[in-house]
């Protein structure tokens, strides 16, 4: 058997017994867990520096190497988000819903782990912790595979955290890693049909794309996030400038960040170039559409390739549009269905907007940027989902689960 | 463009239409649907006798015929099934779960239509009608690719629903018909990405191959069901005698039909040959492990091969157990995560086996045959997922939505 399918095997094994994990037992690993951390600190930083000596060597750029480097604080950020988790709600056992039929079967829709969750995913190291803990609270065994980059930091965290999951009585092998990074242990995961019940890919276009022509397991995407705020003619002036300068500034190079801004022509006049005065001073690039460029003469043509583009930069693509249908239609054209937002005072707008975008997530008066499984509330996250199958938008414990019908009789047969 | 292109084009902008719908309007177009399936009998029944004479002249079996032939009394079924898809809940804004944020965010999440459904069947041309109803009631557009021998009903169905549609104030795109049943057509379906939400494949093995193989669309599988029944120690003779019986021999080519019985060694001496007597005057082919042979000598010998195989057909497999905890790893082992019962009057033992048996439907002193959306109270079925992701079990309305999150803000942004 592969080294792959050797850690499918153990991985289901182990998933029988995470699924059947009292909270408490649960909670008490995921104590252990963070404790491990801080008392292994030294250890941590020490097989990091390996990777981020040997990434120098290979001449990684400054941000790859900022994303690898573990310090003491980074350490104790992991531990405390795995408290995080612990002190979320179990959702093993929700009963999500139940009815009694007239024959007089009760049936009940019960939240179940999904079984076998495998994470591919980049650099960054946090990213083992983060996954594992979520993994064992929702009772499901995890099979990590990060980058090559980080494989010394991987092993050393996983390391530590499989010894903290026997001490508080939960299996060890709930947790492992892939213990190469080659595209053939990748390839093998992608296609281990029966073995992996969810396959979650952490990564850019690269991974996305080998995952949708290779993968044979069932997998979730975090895709892209061409996220657009409308503001409407009603908006309120200040707010609007706020929400718009937060959803493109405040950290361009993510998901939730804001790439197209939809004026309404009744509001364009008197607030457009104020605000396009204020993004161009936080040093964004501007392309408009015509009417844009006549308020704001400094704006490059924007073309329909800037609507479809997904920046992760300091520019911004702006339209002003006639109407709240030509919003909704432009963002129903343009966008991948991530995170949308109106800015208005007038809930008929509010509510159509919400309604006829077609999105994961829709804001009214707030920033995109809050499309994130810890601003929801969710203590850590697993992905954003951009698909509209199982799980959409920010995935928290729940989105690792499935549900079960169990059925109570008394001897009932089918006629 | 192609005409599954077109299709998909105008279902998109039908489904824009059909997800904002009101529940009345809806409810109007279905009764309006049952309506005219009544008044344009005559129509139906003479388009379905071309089908039925093509069908005769091209030597189809005889159970083919009859799923294909179209009665007043089967339209009337169809016309049935329709209002009872009117009469249950609708499943669109629904508010899944809500919360408040520090910040002031205040968090729903609404169930919404997917989109674009697209169904692929077989001959039942029944099938044409119930997934309209569904689709519409949930606020979808729907595709629909029957097969060839079925076309002229489908066409005739098609046809007298979509105009029923417009009479109620729907858009008539909502239900498309792919008009030919060429292989090309199927194939350009499964790879329409970005057109279609929810691909669900009503069919054989060759047809879940073909959308494994090509499918770049989402789907869900309604796959194999190889069940199990499982007679506790402490089971009630005469009620494990009556599951077991109606399990197996009520619909033995249905995927909710038991394939497999397990019997705790401490009642095989008792109860076992009285049962294998009266499978074998029902007609059932018994094939048992040493155990069962040492008690029944008729039956053959069950290999692996058996405790593998979805009979559809009067032949059980037959296991004495030593455990419950045999019972549990068996059916994990060899079933399909489909549908599973135990016979107990033990609450302990009811317990264990609905927790780790890890299936669709776990059945507790009940038949495996309500396994079923009609049985579960959904009034039709969309079909029977045997994944985990998305939906598990038998699919009703909500199986065709998914969810948005809507967040209401007064200007917050990130800090």
């Amino acid at each position: 058997m592969s080294t792959v399918g050797e850690i499918c095997a153990k991985a289901r094994e182990a998933s029988r017994a995470s699924a059947t994990l009292s909270t408490e037992v649960k909670d008490r690993a995921l104590g252990a867990m963070a404790d491990a951390l801080i008392e292994r600190v030294g250890f941590l930083v020490e097989a990091n520096a390996e990777d981020v000596s040997r990434a120098r060597e290979g001449s990684a750029s400054n941000t790859v190497i900022d994303r690898l480097t573990l310090t003491e604080g980074r350490i104790a950020s992991m531990s405390d988000g795995l408290r995080a988790v612990a002190r979320q709600p179990d959702p093993v056992g929700e009963v999500v819903g139940g009815w009694k039929r007239p024959n007089g079967l009760l049936i009940e829709k019960v939240r179940v782990p999904l079984g076998v969750v495998a994470v591919i995913y980049e650099a960054r190291p946090n990213v083992t912790a983060d996954v594992s803990g979520l993994c064992l609270k929702s009772g499901n065994a995890t099979i990590l595979r990060g980058s090559s980059i980080a494989l010394s930091s991987n092993r050393a965290i996983v390391d530590v955290l499989r010894d903290a999951l026997s001490t508080a009585g939960a299996p060890k092998d709930a947790i492992q890693l892939i213990p190469d990074s080659g595209r053939e242990s990748a390839i093998e995961l992608m296609q281990a049909k029966g073995s992996i019940d969810l396959l979650v890919p952490r990564g850019g276009k690269d991974l996305i794309q080998a995952i949708e022509s290779n993968a044979t397991v069932p997998f979730i995407i975090d895709g892209d996030g061409n996220c657009h705020v409308y503001v409407d003619r009603s908006a309120d002036p200040q707010m609007a400038t706020d929400i718009v300068v937060n959803a493109k500034t405040q950290r361009p190079s993510v998901c939730n960040a804001a790439e197209t801004l939809l004026v309404h022509e009744e509001i364009a006049d008197k607030w457009l170039p104020g605000l396009l005065d204020d993004l161009s001073a936080a040093g964004v690039e501007i392309r408009g559409d015509e009417r844009t460029r006549s308020l704001w003469p400094e704006a490059s043509a924007a073309t329909d390739e800037d609507w479809g583009t997904e920046y992760l930069d300091l520019k911004i693509a702006v339209r002003v549009v006639p109407s709240l249908d030509d919003a909704i239609a432009h963002v129903n054209r343009w966008g991948t269905s991530n995170a949308d937002a109106i800015v208005t005072q007038d809930v008929g707008a509010a509510r159509r907007f919400t309604t006829e975008v077609d999105s994961g997530s829709v804001f009214v008066n707030a920033s995109t940027r809050f499309s994130d499984g810890g601003e929801f509330g969710y203590g850590a996250e697993i992905g954003i989902s951009t698909q509209k199958l199982h799980a959409r938008g920010p995935m928290g414990l729940r989105e690792l689960t499935t549900t079960k019908y169990v059925v109570w009789g008394e001897g009932q047969v089918r006629s």
